[in-house]
């Protein structure tokens, strides 16, 4: 069968898989999680043939780092799947219920949003996060990974696949494939698919997103600020700013750039570029910024790039509008953080910024679903429809209306036979 | 400036518009009310220009039709936007709030979209429902009208614009564009434009879709239909037919296709047909239609066809499954509704049917914003993502996380300093 081909047929099949029962979907989460345990020497022999030809092939460590999984990681994912488990069913959540007329009720129901295909780059473990993701909002799921994680994919696919069907999920509901042609393919089933999360570097999910007619939830960059206000402590300024640098620099929500009033500057930045210091980040400035403090030029192009390094550029401002220009021009509307004391300012700040995440006196690495307490998360959102910021279960879902009449025609309400009473049940 | 200029400046200057009160924009929409009523004279003598341009350009008595703006579809305008008044305040509404620690809270809240640009073919009427639920909505809207309506179009624009700007709206966010080649403009500024929404034609509507980045609210085609059970009353089967076919046929939500029921069809065809024939609707049937009545054959094709006409495919299915696998395949995902007085098979339609709307028992033609009690509607999506079905104002706001802490850095709750308490506010 062709990408094409299977396409259809799951989105024929999906509804099947969409009524599945609650005790289906979760009893699939539990088989898998114990055939993942059972497994783990399956998995890590597939990933070492993985490993070998990655290095064979000169891949770089952080690719290697990414691409390993390891027992520790199986754990992690297996942990994750019984987290799944314990969450409420996101289907058949009644949203909306009222009666039109005394015997016409209109109902709105969640519902799976039908066939999600998922693409990754080196990373198995989306491969079984996203995938459980999917079978528990009863969705149907088009796996697509990449080459060098091949062995590793096929052997995890194969096991979640029977373990899930051995309870009664749909055989049709899952699907791995793997040739590199694949993906253009995948990208081009636009009548089939009705979601596309992408999962791996900027410029892979830039690329998704150019060239697909699918809708894709996801991000491509994440140009995370940090405004220090001339209202704030110091000390409180310095810890959020290194936390938001450099507790972890390659994910989408450590900040990129620092935005400093010019009446705190000449207190803050001296103080904060000994800490850079002691944590390596190279710091790049404008020229006001450099009558302060030593550090490199920062140029225009700096206030576009995610460095994902320790890396960091810094600005001076005039006023916290200034800042909110700035952020809502150059960023990308992820997650941008206010440091201040000052209840009006921040309302302000939180008002204006143009983004999924406006914070508070606390570091932009908290942009994330577990830490929001979502349990599972599906990705982060820079879109504004649908879902935006840390996506949860509730970005799987969609929702139908049922109407239930007794032989009611429009024609006798517009001829003012009968007329509408709405009222909410 | 070019379209694309417009854009960027409406882009950095949306959350003012944003951020406006409750009150401006209802002021806005009730002066805007009032100046529409003050100046019907001037907008009916721009609407004739447009009528006798489009005469003697040759158009359609359809296109006539729908281009004129008379004091009845002014008054029809004035009372949408007073009913639009009294709707509550879709925006600044706290959708979640919990405490992640003792120090740090997190709040989701309502927010406008950002900048919307609505293009729409001749219908005046579109222009001001859509700009105005825009404005309640805190949104900026670029409006494209179609040329054969430039005289009204530039009218209504300058009155509602003036009407707003008056009471406080922001003059950066609201644009009437109406070149020609300006539509190809905006259908590049996906940087600046967060969400298009195309009112017209299926062709117009599916040509927008299919060239551009912009995220499109929407449908392309209404292919609706009924599946009339074996268990059923047949006399109520045929009002809601009649009423579904005929009570308005060039609407999206009129129905296309008419499954039957083998058991049924020698029971349910004949009088059909004769209540078919009293409303000059043609059918077009499979061969074993054409066994019980006299009809017009029907291909495959005329199952892929929206006829917005008096026009009705018909087939004979073996049961309710192979309705089902009928609709999902050939449907739009619209509205289908089951004709059935039986509760297990209704139950089993409305799981199984994968469309926005899945009626029992009563006409699709009630697929509608005012007729499911919106008040206001922005279009019916056909898509299954952040809105399905008929979309009020919901459809028009999305959301931001706010985040608010004391100096918290994630390295602590890494590092088992702290840890997260989640507690629902």
């Amino acid at each position: 069968m062709t990408v094409e081909e299977m396409a259809k047929a799951m989105k024929m099949a999906s509804p099947i898989m969409a009524a599945s029962s609650t005790e289906t979907r979760n009893n699939a989460l539990l088989a898998i999680a114990k055939a993942l345990n059972e497994k783990k020497e399956e998995i890590i022999i597939a990933n070492n043939k993985d490993l070998e030809q990655a290095k064979e092939d000169g891949l770089r460590d952080s690719v290697l780092k990414r691409l390993k999984f390891n027992e520790e990681k199986i754990d992690g994912v297996i942990k994750g799947i019984n987290d799944l488990v314990t969450l409420g069913d996101p289907l058949s959540k009644v949203q909306l219920k009222k009666e039109l007329d005394s015997d016409l009720v209109l109902t709105r129901i969640s519902c799976p949003i039908g066939v999600i295909g998922v693409i990754f780059e080196s990373r198995p473990d989306a491969l079984v996060q996203i995938s459980t993701l999917c079978i528990k909002s009863g969705n149907s799921v088009i796996l697509k990974g990449g080459r060098e994680a091949a062995n590793t994919n096929k052997a995890l696919f194969e096991i979640i696949k029977e373990a899930a069907v051995s309870v009664g999920i749909p055989a049709d509901s899952l699907f791995l494939v793997q040739a590199r042609e694949d993906i253009q393919r995948l990208l081009a089933c636009h009548e089939y698919v009705d979601l596309l999360i992408p999962r791996g570097s900027n410029e892979f999910v830039q690329y998704i997103m150019n060239n697909t007619k699918i809708p894709v939830m996801g991000h491509a960059d994440g140009i995370c600020h940090i405004y220090a206000d001339k209202e704030l402590d110091t000390d409180m300024a310095v810890k959020i700013i290194i936390d938001s640098k450099t507790q972890y620099t390659a994910v989408c929500n450590a900040t990129e750039t620092l935005l400093v009033h010019k009446d705190v500057a000449p207190a803050l930045l001296p103080k904060l570029n000994q800490a850079f210091k002691e944590k390596n980040v190279l710091v790049k400035g404008t020229e006001d910024v450099k009558g302060i403090i030593d550090c490199e030029d920062a140029t225009e192009e700096d206030f576009k790039t995610e460095y994902l390094d320790l890396i960091i550029s810094v600005k001076l401002v005039s006023s916290v509008r200034e800042a909110i220009d700035h952020i809502n021009k150059y960023g990308s509307h992820h997650t941008d953080c206010i440091i201040t004391t000052n209840d009006e300012t921040a309302y302000e700040f939180e008002k204006f910024v143009d983004s999924a995440g406006v914070y508070r006196n606390c570091s932009t690495r908290f942009a994330d679903g577990y830490r929001y307490g979502f349990g599972a998360e599906v990705g982060i959102s820079t879109g504004k429809l649908h879902a935006r910021g840390p996506v949860g279960l509730e970005g799987l879902v969609t929702y139908k209306y049922i109407l239930e009449g007794n032989g009611n025609i429009v024609d006798d309400y517009v001829n003012g036979k009968r007329s509408f009473n709405f009222k909410e049940l």
